[in-house]
Order: structure tokens, then C-alpha cells, then sequence
């Protein structure tokens, strides 16, 4: 195995060697505009390292741990669109810094650009390849539009209907990513089954965390400000297990303050996030889908020097401070 | 061979019985209802009849079809958020009858669910069947782009940058559905680049027709108002043509009524695209590309009654008023 840093390294490499065709200019500069613009890289890196804990070297993953990123980059753009969001990695959204339709049709091709690499693999396991990354791509559109539902119904969510939305829209890309690497390896599908698993469960942890952070991370560490989720009326699992466990007075205050975007909201729901015990809920929370993914791990049948790897990235996702 | 008629039928009957789930509604409510909207169903005709004449019963290639009618479908519905148009088939467009997020989505969700229909058929056609799709769908893309960057560039396009554009745009599937119909149906090589080559060609003669009916229909059988293009200031064959042919005062009074929406526009246009002959110059590119067609059909080695029914397919097609 190599360390985190050493597949991220090899994955920004390919990155920058992607050959895209000159023209039309306006389909292809903001696709690789968009694949510059950085991120943690985790998807490709599940995909790399759990090929390589099955016996199969990088290069030969590499195809599909590009068209997993390209997927989560398209996925990213489009959401950009439809949230309407300004900033991205700390530079302008596609639709920003050009425009709309550029947006959206420089999105499609991304789409299309994954599905071809993610299919550029040996022709017994192409079947198996392409019918998990649709599946999963299904889910992940699944997964938006409940998040986009959620946003017309607030107070209504309940955290199970939460979890299952984060399911979809952010964990089985990772559970997808893991099997993907363990399959181009030729991995026993109990193999490729319990790597999922640990890619989905540290996939709610991750999330969870990610909302964790909005609310109680340091904002001198954390990317973006603190209380972002709050401001915008953000369902998370801070929300609605707060909503859960208030009283009636507390609620219709809660309720009062929507819309609002002031520090007097931050610190009220930050309070309350605390008073009621939902910080406390979610950290257990990501404590337990944190060993849950090791648990899976512990079922996979990887080498001992994989399974370490995989979980000093799990421990190190679940503490992270950005 | 069936009827043109009897094609449409079967693809109608197997729309109709696509089982969506139903849930989130959100998300394939749009899907289904874009389906529905009906249209010539020309590219699974075509793909079905390409099979049907390579000895391949229509209901062994129904996967493919629906998949191309689905793509063609998610490309409609996704230019008509970039172009931000309101009525498709006499209907509202997805993102007026719903919303911009909700069209782009449920594009996406079109997407995948079309490469996954056109990848259901057999194991060992699945490589070709997706490079296939794969390469045709990024070509039509960049027609898009091409497309939308002509917009920006108006008196600057010149009539071959005009055909590449709509080789990419629209043709392209044509000949895609043409060889994908034989391809699963496992015909030679030749027989497959041919049938592509005859719905390239179709493809050319059939945007020709469609940007001389926009002029010169009948209004009272086409289906849209007469002279559309020509108020949108729209890039066609007969402007382009007529710009190029036109004297420097012609040019300058067409340039003072760009922007208009007048009915004086329009009859100087179409003035000018008769005078100066544009619109004689197209109906010999229509025939032109029609021949070719032809052609290309008599290099396939598909039986005499399958070029029969592609023979007056493409003549109904070339010669239709709406």
C-alpha cells in the first residue's frame, strides 16, 4: 500500500494528463476548469487503495478512479446550478464564472466522460463495472432530489427519512468507489460486498461530521463559515433531532427565527444543538458508523497493512477539522 | 419488415410500459411525462428497423430503442432549459411545468437510465453497443456548443461551420440508431458504417427540411408559427446563405431588423432567401443529402424490401410538411 498522500499525488497526476479536445472550447474548458479546482480527492483514493488491497497496482484502477471522480465533479457542478451556489473550492460555480447552459452542458459531458472511462476496463468485468456505477448514480440523483424535497417541507423531516437521504446522495458513492476497486482487482464479491459496506457507513460518518463541522468547527481551520447550514435553514441531523427533542416554546422560537440571517440565529441554535443533547447525539452518531465501516473492514479478508490503511483514513476523516 | 406505423406502435407500447419507481416522485414524474409528450419516435424507428433488416425480431432490440429515444429525449429536455423554451410538443417544457432544478435533474436521471437500457444486450456487443453511444453522445454536445457559440458569433458562421454543427447536433444519432440496430443485430461491419452513413445523411437532408419549414411551411399544417427562426434571429442554412450572397446594402437593412419581432422582418427575409436564391440552394442540399442516403442504403447488403422501407422513409421524411 501507498499512503493517502502518495494516491492523491498519482490521481492529480492523471488529472493533469487528461487530453481534452481543443474545440469546442466552451464544452471543455469548464470541465477541466472544474476537475482543477481540487477537493479532498477521497472517492478516487477509496478506489485506487481497495484495488491495491486486492492485489491490482494503481495504474491498472486508474481509468476507473478518474471516472469516479469526474462522476462526483459532475455531480457537484449540476448541484451548484440548482442550489444556486456562488463559490466552490474557494473559486466561482461553473454557472458563475460562464454561465447556465454552459453549466449544464459541460455537466452532461462530464457524465458521459465517466461513464467512459469507468468503462474503459478488462471486457469479463465490464457488466459488473457499469451496473454498479448506474445503480449507484441512480441513487445519488435519488439522493438529491430528497434533499431537494426536504428544503420545501422543514419540520416535517424525520431523521430517519434524513439518514436515508445522505445515504444515497453522499455514502453509496463511497461504498461505490470501494467495491469498484476491489472488482476491477477481481476481488470475491464477499470481498466486494464488505469493502462497500465500509465505504457507505464512513460515508454517513463523514456527512455527519461535515455537519458537525458547520456548526461547531473552528472557523480559523474550517473552510467555509461557521453557521452556513444554519443561516440557510439547512436540514441536517443538528436540526431535526433538535426540532425532535424540543419543547413547544423552544420550537415556535426556532420556527420564529427562519429566514433570519443573523449571529443571534447562529448562537440560538447552536445553543439549543448543545442544551437538547443533539451535538452530543451526533457525535455518537459518527462514532458509530465509524465502527461500523471498521467493522465491514474487519469482514473484507484484506491484507493487515490494508486494513490499517483504511482505518487511519477513516479515524482521520471522523476527526477532522475541514 | 413492419410498417413505419407498426414500429412506432411497439416503441409507444414500450414506453408506456416502463415501470418507474415511485419514489421520489419529484425526480421521475418529469421523466415520465417528458416521454409521453410524443414525438416521431424517428431514431428507435430507425434503430428497430436496422435490426428488423439485419434479421433481428424488433422486440430483441427494444432496450436500444427505448434507450435512444430516452437520450433523445433527455437532450431535448436539457436544451430546453439552456434555451430557456416554453412549450415542447404543445405541451409546457419540464423546467416551465416544474422548475430548473427539477429539469436538470431528471436529465441527468434520463441519462443514466438511457446508457443503462442501451447496455442491456448481449455480453459480447456491449463494448461496441457502448463506444457507440458514448462517442455520439459527446459529439452531440459539442453540436450544442457549436450551437450556442453561434449565437454569440451571428454573419460569422460560414455554411460548412453550419453542417458540421448540425452533423453533430442531429444527424449523428441518426446514424447512431441506424448502426446500433445493426450492431445488436451482429451484422458485418460494412453493413453497420453503411446504415450509420444513411441516417448521417438523412440526418443533414431532415434539419435542412426542418430549417426550410420554419420559413417556407404551410402554416396551417406546421406545427409551430412560420417564421420563428427568422424573428430569433437564428443561425439557419437560408440566413447564412443569404448573408454570404447578399449585397452590402441587403446586408445592412438585415442587420438594422436584427432584434425585430416583425412581421416586416419576416417577409424581407423570406424575400431575400428567395431572390437571392437560399432557398432553391436548400432544397438541392435536401435532395442532395437524400441521395446520399439513398446511397449509402444500397452499399448496406440489407434485402431489397428493407431498402425499400428506408428508400421511403427517408422520402416521406424529406418531403413531409410538418
Amino acid at each position: 500500500m501507498l499512503t493517502e498522500q502518495q494516491y492523491r499525488e498519482l490521481i492529480n497526476e492523471a488529472i493533469t494528463a487528461i487530453n481534452y479536445p481543443a474545440e469546442p472550447s466552451g464544452l471543455y474548458q469548464p470541465i477541466s476548469y472544474t476537475l482543477a479546482g481540487g477537493g479532498k480527492r477521497l472517492r478516487p483514493i477509496l478506489l485506487l487503495a481497495a484495488a491495491h488491497s486486492c492485489g491490482t497496482a494503481p495504474d491498472k484502477a486508474m481509468k476507473q478512479a478518474l471516472g469516479i471522480e469526474m462522476f462526483h465533479n459532475f455531480t457537484l457542478l449540476h448541484d451548484d446550478v440548482m442550489d444556486n451556489a456562488d463559490m466552490r473550492h474557494g473559486r466561482p460555480t461553473v454557472h458563475k464564472h460562464w454561465n447556465n447552459p454552459t453549466a449544464i452542458l459541460s455537466g452532461d459531458a462530464m457524465l458521459t466522460m465517466a461513464t467512459s472511462m469507468i468503462s474503459d476496463c478488462r471486457p469479463d468485468k465490464l457488466r459488473n463495472v457499469l451496473d454498479l456505477f448506474n445503480k449507484t448514480a441512480m441513487e445519488i440523483y435519488q439522493g438529491q432530489q430528497y434533499d431537494m424535497d426536504f428544503e420545501q417541507m422543514p419540520g416535517l423531516v424525520s431523521v430517519n427519512q434524513y439518514m436515508h437521504m445522505i445515504r444515497l446522495k453522499t455514502s453509496v458513492l463511497l461504498g461505490c468507489a470501494c467495491q469498484m476497486g476491489a472488482l476491477v482487482a477481481g476481488a470475491e464479491e464477499s470481498t466486494q460486498k464488505a469493502l462497500y459496506r465500509f465505504g457507505e457507513n464512513l460515508g454517513l460518518a463523514f456527512q455527519l461530521q461535515d455537519d458537525w463541522l458547520d456548526t461547531f468547527g473552528n472557523p480559523d481551520i474550517f473552510g467555509k463559515n461557521i453557521g452556513g447550514d444554519i443561516l440557510n435553514d439547512k436540514q441536517t441531523f443538528l436540526l431535526i433531532s433538535t426540532i425532535n427533542k424540543a419543547s413547544e416554546k423552544q420550537r415556535q422560537r426556532l420556527a420564529s427565527m427562519a429566514g433570519q440571517r443573523s449571529v443571534e440565529k447562529i448562537e440560538y441554535y447552536t445553543h439549543l444543538y448543545r442544551e437538547l443533547g443533539a451535538e452530543q447525539e451526533c457525535r455518537q452518531m459518527i462514532n458509530h458508523y465509524g465502527s461500523e465501516s471498521i467493522k465491514a473492514l474487519n469482514q473484507s479478508g484484506i491484507p493487515a497493512d490494508a486494513i490499517n490503511f483504511f482505518t487511519n483514513l477513516a479515524q482521520a476523516s471522523l476527526t477532522r477539522t475541514h
